[in-house]
């Protein structure tokens, strides 16, 4: 295996102004290759510090791979520093130069005098055109090795990558990468299905990782063991909802549209989280009525949940998350609803500690009401784990 | 000034499943010091690498802290990798793996074998004690400089951290910080507001970064001539509607508040995408009273849209706008409402191309409809930046 060193350029990267999804972004595309990325690494707008950099990068691996430091002002100074680190001076490309005051020409607008210093370039770089913006991109292809530097936003560097990948000439390698999604258990659980299968070897790899929609488990490698063990993983796990790029909202509609369902949602806790996760999906209009954000006891009256339920048991109830739920399938006419109710906090509430949560799922037959008591990491973090278990309980019901 | 280096340590960081913020949290968190952060890192579970890395960092800085790792699994290194590095022996501290194993009684379970390298260090380093995880941390104070290992979930190095670090006798440095956000206006019209002020010199930084609320100036450094710098550019900049840690859903709420206005909402485009954000706010019952997600032509014919407009209009028109903001100021009876309608995409709907959005903002008196086409990187995108216009506008409606 070769190694592929791959390096963000730009201060507001290492203190997350701007959160540095980049660098892992060209990792994952370097997967299908005989390429090893042992390391990523986010500098600041320093030429001698890049410099160093670049230069260690580049003395040890097959491809270095630049993100970034390609703008028009002072602060951008990934080209001096590849210069510097290769050795080679910059030169002005008038071709480009026109090009670029050709551009801002078709924006009604006049390229500064700053704009001159993205048409510079070393003399064994070729460019990389970007038609979406106005810093072109380097390639570099020089002693069997590639260097190669993309400005740092996606809507530009993706498709100007995609292009240059194939024409790299990249080792190939066999790949193969699964990803099933559960619900409802935790990782050590997990851990404890699995067994022995949960190994971490050269080229073969299991993973497991909490996320908001439940626990993950990853199987992936270049060893060509990796569909049989991912096989015999998947026998070993339940509660598995999905595979690979499915989310619960999609899965959700999909079972809903399947056996001709509608739903609905009234939402007090997640104050529209759930209908926002559920509209993400294209298409949701087919299976989604439409929801309500009862956010005060005059809306949840508003919304026909009883107010005689909401005094005698409170709004944060078993009898209240049924009564939403009830109300909300009722005012819409779907076949099916959901409902939240919780403490989200900072305070208690009704004399419930933050972290309660109560849902409600009315079916086309009996409604059901589901209680916890989630972990409070933030307010923000107990909603959203609340609506992702509503969207899981009902994937579940529906079987 | 000294350096500081920062490393996050697993595979999962270099190809993005987890999505690493530890390195930069840490890298803000050293900002009053003086110490200067040139880069970050995210090395892989791979033993001989992290050693060269951790090697070099030792041998250039004042400080080198290693996030992640500390775990009981085959793939958590960073003890062994530190050890070998620093050229010391691991050994076991029987009264950490007593406490570990007292951690696992306390939750009712036994200690597995492989929780046994917990409890193991080398002679130079300090226990870190870690009360809400089994990974104890690691301080090294050798020759003048530090070495500290965390954990890896925030939850569990944050405490951690944050009373190590008066300990570590850093020198300290005068830092200064101001934000500024604002509101409908671009990157470009900003850079020519400021003028000569945007500057980035040695100690002294401006810059400007595009957030979904609306872009954002940043004044910072150690410089002490910052703060003179950020009073002259706030009398520069127009359409600033918070400071530093406002967030736009917050200043909606304070100022509905401040005049003991309530608001309701009606999302079509954002499906919940508003309440959600309005919610996040803690005591945000006390203003918002609910909202409604019309997905169908049904829940808006429910929820007070008339029939006739909707068939007149469309449903993404301006007059479908108005006429949503107005029922939901008189379903819920509230001061203030906003709705939303719009084409997300992928397809175009009524014969209108995906990106345009209409935003409905009934307040007392009159109701005012706005209409964009705004540009389509994706659906999510392009709901959430409708769902901050939305509260940018109402902002600034309030004055």
């Amino acid at each position: 295996m070769f190694l592929a060193e791959i390096i963000g350029v730009g201060s507001e990267l290492i203190y997350g102004d701007t959160l540095d999804t980049n660098t892992s972004d060209i990792a994952v595309s370097l997967l299908p290759y005989a390429l090893e990325v042992k390391r990523t690494l986010r500098v600041a707008d320093d030429i001698p510090e890049l410099v160093t950099n670049i230069r260690e990068a580049w003395g040890r691996s097959r491809l270095v791979v630049l993100s970034g430091g390609l703008g028009p002002t002072a602060d951008d100074v990934t080209r001096e520093a590849i210069a510097e680190a290769l050795g080679e001076p910059l030169e002005l490309d008038q071709t480009v130069l026109d090009a670029i005051e050709a551009f801002f020409k078709s924006r009604g607008r006049v390229m500064a005098e700053v704009n001159r210093k993205q048409a510079m370039k070393i003399p064994s770089a070729a460019w990389l055109a970007n038609p979406r913006g106005t810093a072109p991109g380097w390639w570099v292809h020089k002693d069997g090795k590639d260097l190669v530097a993309l400005p740092g936003p996606p809507a530009e560097w993706k498709p100007m990558w995609q292009e240059l990948l194939p024409k790299l000439a990249l080792p190939p390698a066999y790949y193969y990468q699964k990803t099933f999604k559960t619900f409802g258990i935790g990782e050590s659980d997990i851990a404890q299905a699995i067994g022995e299968l949960f190994k971490r070897e050269k080229g073969l790899e299991v993973g497991s990782y909490a996320k908001p929609s439940g626990v993950e488990v990853v199987i992936r490698g270049h060893n060509p063991a990796a569909p049989a063990l991912a096989e015999a993983i998947r026998k070993r796990l339940k509660n598995v909802w999905g595979e690979d790029d499915d989310t619960l909202p999609q899965v959700v509609l999909r079972k809903l549209e399947a056996r001709g369902a509608t739903l609905a949602t009234l939402e007090s806790l997640t104050g529209g989280m759930l209908g926002s996760l559920i509209t993400e999906v294209p298409g949701a209009s087919k299976v989604y009525l439409g929801g309500m954000v009862a956010y005060s006891a005059l809306a949840k009256a508003r919304f026909g949940v009883p107010e005689a339920i909401l005094e005698a048991y409170g709004t944060v109830s078993e009898a209240a998350a049924r009564a939403m739920a009830e109300a909300a399938r009722e005012v819409l006419g779907s076949t099916h609803a959901l409902a939240t109710t919780g403490v989200a906090g900072p305070d208690a509430l009704e004399g419930k500690p933050v972290g309660t949560v109560h849902i409600g799922l009315a079916g086309p037959g009996e409604t059901k009401v589901f209680s916890y008591h989630l972990p409070v990491v933030s307010r923000q973090t107990l909603r959203q784990r609340t609506a992702y278990v509503a969207l899981g309980l009902l994937v579940r019901e529906l079987g």
